[in-house]
């Protein structure tokens, strides 16, 4: 199971404006950015109890078909079927999905913090950002400081017509970028 | 004459680390990211105060071909050749550099606050930003907030092998991306 980033950001690295509305995206909506493909390789998703209220504002459920794990230190009334809150450390949440054997991959919904948390634990397997063109000027950063320091690898980029970018990067493990020269493999 | 930032950062948008430094973009100096070609289009600068100290810390004066105006709200001292202290405000800048009629463009080589200045001011006609594939995690925006919001042109994307990427946006004008569909024209 890899832990994944999905998210769009603008180029001044805003999620969101300062009062967490996302309708800033609402011109982009006409293309799919790889969501559907993306979406059926996610068996399940964490978000911060932050973004699941905001994504409760947005109206209906958006993840009706995934197990959806909502970091929160106290309990959570009427959350959505195949939500559930998480109040132990993010260590342990791995820890229970990875002994769950899910086929699928695990979606880091956001917000900053939640995804800060991750990447502190060295969790982050991918990032795939994608880049509006637009300044928000102010806003709900992706990368809260202090975000951890270090290296990305490159995997791809893809834009469209409209202007939105796509940077997809994975982790530089040690070692990796200098495979060995001999041996059996 | 054009008004272009031409800057590299890191994925979480710093340009330097808290303290000023740059030397995290060592790695990357085995590419010339189109510098030569940019700079010949040059025929001035424009840099804050605190960039220029940055600079002069680096050691020798990068620019001795170009005219470099250093905003500055007391004078300086000891200025390299050709650099000049600029005391009065942007706009005005602006103005004696189209009196001047220069051949080329003009560098907004930073700060971000210098950035932003012009950015408020409907200046910069060009974001040419080079995304290193690295989490800075803290230190000195390249887009302080707040930043002036609104809408960029999706130019040209382009990778290099060791995972930078160079995005390269113009500014959406009033009308621009509607052409009048009767008329003369």
């Amino acid at each position: 199971m890899r832990f994944r980033v999905y998210i769009a950001m603008s180029l001044d690295v805003y999620i969101a404006t300062p009062d967490g509305a996302v309708d800033w995206l609402e011109p982009f909506f006409e293309e799919d950015y790889g969501y559907e493909s993306f979406i059926r390789e996610i068996s399940c998703a964490v978000m911060g109890r932050v973004t699941y209220e905001q994504v409760l504002d947005f109206g209906e459920w958006p993840y009706p078909d995934h197990d959806v794990y909502v970091l929160s230190r106290s309990a959570i009334d009427g959350l959505p079927e195949r939500a559930f809150a998480w109040s132990e450390e993010p260590e342990a949440l791995v820890g229970r999905l990875e002994e769950r054997k899910l086929d699928g991959d695990c979606w880091l919904i956001g917000g900053g913090q939640t995804i800060r948390e991750f990447e502190r634990l060295g969790y982050v397997d991918e990032y795939e950002v994608f880049v509006m063109p637009a300044f928000l000027g102010a806003g709900i950063p992706l990368f809260p400081s202090p975000f951890p320091a270090g290296a990305l690898q490159l995997v791809s980029v893809m834009a469209w017509e409209n202007g939105v970018v796509r940077l997809l990067y994975g982790r530089t493990l040690a070692g990796e970028q200098d495979p060995p020269t001999d041996g059996n493999q």
